[in-house]
């Protein structure tokens, strides 16, 4: 038995947690002057109100989130070979999901450890850690991290908002190998340039990886656009798919730049265009102007990044529906977008309805799905489900 | 234009239809004494109160959804070569969506033919006219059919519980060849004995096509269960990917003489052993014999037929998900399934979610998703979309 400090639950607080839920708020635990007292991330074991041990937590006295269970083996020990050990559960069912070595190796809670991100580039891995308990684990993570995987590099993308709310500064560094320039990752069988220590997040966004598959079977011999995106994941797809055109909005240079970048790894620059500006602008632009695609992509930043942008947001959404249907060509086909926590599903179809409504186009939704497997969901946590994406065949 | 009769809507209620929804209720509709009179399935056009026409409809006074819209072209006939034109469009995904002529040609609405099913098993067709109106139409139907695609045979299995509703007599007939035992089918690259006159439904489902492909991914080397297995879409999927051995159980001796046809068209007869019985039944006695399988499936009939079977279903879905959990090994897969129309998504996730704290199991969540792409979903009858299926990783 480690010696932890114990974290007691109020009376009747221990039901959620004993049938699988991975958390304890900070208004069900006893916040006494001794638990006030943990260093935030400190390990602690969770107990009962009357007692029984539950499990083995991180705990920040000073979040809302309060307890974060790690395991419900009580002779567990968290050290550098606990924390190897779910790394090789995650790399074995990545190693059953995909071909090669480019995935989301670490989704946080679903993959037994909260508050971890690790991003897997074939030998450079890139990891967030969100949570005071993740980032009080740094040394036997990183660790652990070297000897199930033995990477090139380590890039601690620490620079997430997540992080203030757990009292933590962000920060990015690079352990091992420098990494100057753009990294190569292969994803769907097409290669793609990230720039994992500026670029956005972890520098890629694996999560689409399946809608990419998905919008790119359509692509063939027509003329795509590919709003919002970014390094060009969902438009080079399609270009390597056989589209005969691909252009590529986003207000980002250094984006615009990667898409290049990938459309010359694949040899597919002679159908590629950028443009450099705010996405729905540009595609209103071209809506007034009469153009039409047969495949439109769009998959914006999350418009709602708290629950008090939810209204605008939501309208942003609808708008951004509205403008980008009325581009598909009768028959043609659309995907559209959200990463935004705080729109429900629902919500978020609600919404495109709308916006097809308002361009006055019918069709068909061919495809509902969130983000691929190696970013999976903790049962108990659904409203982690973070992703929505719709692809439609417009009449 | 067509001197259809007018279907007046009530003051107000033009709206959900102008924005693109594709039915009028009963309640509606001006339902005075001509539009009584009304033949059942009868071509009206539907008009605004205030007298803008919005499309042309198939109607019928008995039932609560009267109206289903048919076009918003008001110049059009509906005749062979308007129905034709469905056709080919329908082809036409189908066609970019699939290798291989074995697929669901027309779902419904979706695809512009409100209560028309057709599923296409290479040069035979199966057929569901659910509605008066596409009763009515059924000689072009048949016509546009068989000049679209030339099929050998069409079964017409309109022996569905929804003809009852709307007044119809169920029926099964066959046009064109006999059909003299199983037909073959393709799916996923693996070959299927279905029985298409005398089977479930239009005799296979091939909504579960991507569900099947994506549980099959962990099946190599593995100890698979198919439970609810009817004709052993899952389980021969997973037996063609390499599975060590596949269980089928279902209740249905016939079901069970499709699988073992199916495992001897792929050669996998050698690991295939098949069990007659209840599935839940079966599955806790392997369960209290202590049983473990690296790949479970639970896809059974629709256990909520009627809203009123809405409790008892829940419940058997949380016993059915708790059975099955419980036979899946530490780091094994586990696929459960609804196709009840009446059971929402978050309904289904939850009881799932109760069935793995019954049986103390915990996991993430891979995949969450409906109906393969050849089942699409009009964007204005979310709740069209009846399929719930969750691949689970369980520790």
């Amino acid at each position: 038995m480690t010696a932890l400090p114990i974290l007691r639950l109020q009376a009747g607080r221990d039901r959620r947690i004993g049938s699988g839920h991975p958390w304890a708020y900070s208004n069900e635990v006893v916040m006494d002057a001794a638990a006030k007292a943990l260093p935030p991330g400190s390990l602690v074991r969770v107990d009962a109100a009357e007692g029984g041990a539950l499990g083995l937590a991180t705990f920040n006295p000073h979040t809302l989130i309060a307890a974060r269970l790690l395991t419900r083996d009580l002779g567990a020990t968290i050290d550098e070979a606990f924390l190897a050990g779910k790394f090789k559960a995650a790399l074995a069912l990545r190693d059953a999901l995909y071909d090669a070595p480019y995935y989301r190796l670490v989704h946080a809670e679903a993959d037994g450890l909260p508050g971890l991100i690790v991003d897997r580039y074939g030998d450079i891995l890139t990891v967030q850690m969100n949570t005071a308990g993740m980032n009080r684990l740094r040394e036997p993570l990183i660790a652990a991290l070297t000897s199930v995987l033995n990477p090139r590099s380590i890039v601690l993308r620490n620079d997430t908002p997540a992080r203030g709310i757990e009292g933590l500064d962000e920060e990015t560094d690079v352990l091992g190998d420098a990494i100057d320039g753009p990294v190569e990752l292969i994803e769907n069988g097409v290669k793609f340039a990230a720039d994992l220590v500026g670029g956005q997040k972890t520098g890629w966004f694996y999560d689409q990886r399946d809608n990419r598959a998905a919008a790119a079977r359509f692509a063939k011999g027509g003329k795509v656009l590919d709003a919002f995106c970014y390094a060009g994941g969902f438009g080079l797809t399609a270009a390597v798919a056989g589209a005969a055109s691909v252009e590529f909005i986003d207000r980002s240079k250094p984006a615009l730049d990667r898409v290049l970048d990938g459309a010359a790894r694949n040899g597919v620059d002679g159908k590629v265009r950028t443009i450099a500006g705010d996405a729905v602008h540009v595609m209103e632009r071209k809506a007034q102007d009469g153009e039409k695609f047969d495949v439109v992509i769009a998959d914006p930043p999350a418009y709602v990044k708290s629950r008090k942008d939810l209204g605008a947001g939501l309208k942003a959404y609808r708008k951004m529906a509205r403008v980008a249907a009325s581009l598909v060509r009768p028959g043609g086909y659309l995907l559209v977008a959200s990463c935004s926590h705080n729109v429900e599903p629902e919500a978020f179809a609600s919404e495109v309805r709308a916006g097809l409504a308002r361009a006055q186009r019918n069709g068909r939704i061919l495809r509902s799905a969130g983000a691929a497997a190696d970013h999976p969901v903790h049962p108990f946590l659904p409203e982690s489900a973070y992703l929505k994406a719709q692809l439609l065949q417009l009449d």
